[in-house]
């Protein structure tokens, strides 16, 4: 269970593992007080890349499922940070009602909303599971992978219509694990008198992309001025081109051209800092994608050469949803790996708070691929590794404490873009 | 490291330990809702006493040392409170001044305040650390049993007479980690810029345990009624004796009849309960006492015979600060070893949170007698032991977990206790 990291790092990001750690006071000030202006995402899960020269976040989840990958042990981390969260929104809740996946895209999902149970019952609350799905008419049993089980019930809006619950069961907040990818659902509408978190917006109904990475462009400025290093030590470039359909190669032109100019970015940092990769771009669909519709392209020829096959998995995304606006992000490599296996961490965080994390492991996937995709696997960041306090006097690129602490730094990076994004797009912004 | 707890226990605290865990969501809504009203100490230890038929409280220190103690691994814990701590206090604060005691009780001491500027350096303070001892005239270092050192400084007060500081460092906020037992020295009154944590009248020179004991009864009477126990189950009986000189026989008649009285009270409970142990009190100081004029009475008769060694120890206490008022309270015999060793579990709280804890052992003395004296050992408890989720499906007496979530929730009624006691006995309540 504890993850062995293969890849010996040098060069530049040391030179950043270090001045994080040098500058933690005032990096954890920093948050401190941009905590007092924007109020972070109930949770969310980030996922980091780690090229050895530069250290950054390429996904930020706001609906996180895989809390049963984190390492039981640092489970009481959850606990508290859900507290603080829970006296945020509704300090007198006595009922939390859950609403999951419908389908979920993991085997073993259910287990991970039953930890959020356990995590939130904690808390002093009464955990019960709503479901959106239309079938579900009454208390229905899930077996769970370790041979438990949870009860998901139809959802009942209140006789005066004002209020969402279950029946016999009237929740003061609301937590989505679900990303409306597939719409919002009416039920799920108008509700006023309950915490509804995270909110609408969060969900890939209506979240963008690339509304996150310009929110992510700022917060990583602020932060690379802060300690004094170039911002895209923590930070991919990217760009949004809209309207493509590649199934028609409608837009293809200028997807391309996006491409070039952002690999000519790449190209012009790399040489500024003696890397010797060759540069490669990940496309994605800017509304949302579950790992599916994800390309890596090294070269904006190669987008003429996409497979039929390929084309139609850019295009056709979960539940139907066709994409029109892709995102071009500069391809960040991992040089982590666990057993010969590639690997990327996934921080997860509830509140401001880092709570843990795992190593995603993709036994089939190159370093400049996306890992998020079938056939991955979870390796629990075991406990050594996952605690957050640095050792200061550690040499850099030995102390794996002081690298989760500096993952840890660079996720709530994403976790405060994810915050500056949710004001942004807030349809109804009088409630903040 | 793991301590083997060589108890088996059985009767009562099984139940309550049962009740306890099936109540967990009310219990935690309902130290929530008390939360909202009253303000938890900044942070604090409490000892505990498990008789196997009951736990209590028996002591809650608010200027905890020995953080040194908590196990390693769970030091994000303490960290991720102590920012919520800090937050409510000064959010914006950037420089911590930590005081802590001048000559302490125990040879590592400082290496526990070392652990402390580890703590709050996470949460983004600066942290340097004041003298109170008038000969400390310049930067002075400290060699720490690890190898490392802190400097203690000269404090300062500003040239107006505002604030205090030591040259060159302003901090917003204060933390005592000397328990005042020598009274209030000048330069810590009249600040009203900054924070002062824990306030002036949480030490000795103005805290007296009787106060305690009294919120004490309040809030376990409550928690008995939440849960459906007697509270005696979490709560010993406790009388207060004033102006007893042991040297000179003073008030020993009087201390007399209330040890009878307490004995009586202790008596009728066990033949309530079936319980065969002989009862016994501890007679201690109101006003403090580094279990130093400690002792343990099983009949009134006994206080004829004290030997004027024990006179005297009951006498003169730290500092020299003469007893006057004696506390009476339920002697609760530990029912737990270490090695052969007994034991009592001392759990660590910064502000809400429980952060951990250890046990505190004594290979001299017996299951009846205070073990917070010279010779006492400290065993951390290792990560299993100690986190905070308890399993509601494990058969109560057998699961580590469960036994610390229950330790958690009663060293938290002391907490609660306490926040009510420094409400009532602030001589400036309306800065609350």
């Amino acid at each position: 269970m504890v993850p062995h990291l293969v890849t010996a790092l040098t060069g530049p990001l040391l030179d950043l593992e270090e001045k994080i750690i040098a500058a933690t006071p005032a990096i954890e000030r920093w948050f401190r007080l941009e905590w007092q202006e924007h109020t972070p995402p109930f949770y969310a899960s980030v996922d980091l890349r780690n090229a050895g020269y530069k250290l950054a976040p390429v996904d930020a989840n706001l609906f996180p499922g895989g809390f049963h990958y984190l390492a039981n042990e640092m489970l009481p981390l959850s606990v508290q940070a859900a507290m603080a969260a829970i006296d945020k929104y509704c300090p007198d809740a006595r009922n939390l009602l859950l609403i999951p996946e419908i389908k979920p895209r993991h085997p073993t999902y259910f287990q991970g909303v039953a930890r959020l149970m356990q995590i939130f019952r904690q808390t002093g609350l009464n955990v019960r599971f709503g479901s959106l799905d239309p079938s579900v008419t009454q208390p229905t049993p899930l077996a769970l992978p370790d041979g438990n089980m949870l009860v998901v019930e139809p959802l009942v809006r209140s006789p005066n219509g004002r209020r969402l619950g279950l029946k016999d069961f009237d929740p003061c907040t609301i937590l989505l694990n679900n990303d409306l990818s597939a719409g919002i659902p009416d039920i799920l509408t108008n509700l006023h008198e309950q915490s509804l978190l995270p909110p609408l917006h969060a969900g890939w109904a209506i979240r963008r992309k690339s509304n996150h990475f310009n929110a992510y462009d700022e917060v990583a400025k602020k932060f690379g001025k802060l300690i004094g290093v170039d911002p895209w030590m923590v930070n991919p470039f990217h760009a949004k081109c809209g309207a493509v359909d590649l199934t028609t190669g409608e837009g293809q032109e200028s997807l391309a051209a996006s491409v070039d100019a952002v690999l000519a970015k790449i190209r012009k940092k790399y040489k500024e800092y003696g890397i010797k990769e060759k540069p490669f771009v990940i496309i994605k669909p800017d509304a949302g994608t579950y790992g599916k519709g994800v390309i890596t392209i090294r070269d904006a020829a190669e987008l003429k050469e996409l497979s039929e096959e390929q084309r139609k998995r850019m295009t056709v995304i979960k539940d139907g949803k066709a994409v029109t606006d892709l995102n071009i992000q500069e391809g960040v490599p991992t040089f982590e790996s666990i057993k010969e296996a590639f690997a990327e961490p996934v921080v997860y965080m509830i509140d401001r708070y880092v709570v843990g994390g795992f190593y995603r492991v993709h036994g089939e996937k190159g370093p400049d691929q996306n890992l998020n995709a079938p056939g991955s696997q979870f390796v629990p960041l075991a406990f050594a590794q996952q605690h957050a306090v640095p050792d200061v006097k550690a040499k850099p690129g030995t102390a794996a404490p002081n690298r989760f602490y500096v993952y840890g730094v660079v996720a709530r990076l994403a976790l405060l873009a994810a915050s500056l994004e949710m004001e942004r797009t807030d349809p109804d912004p009088e409630v903040y």
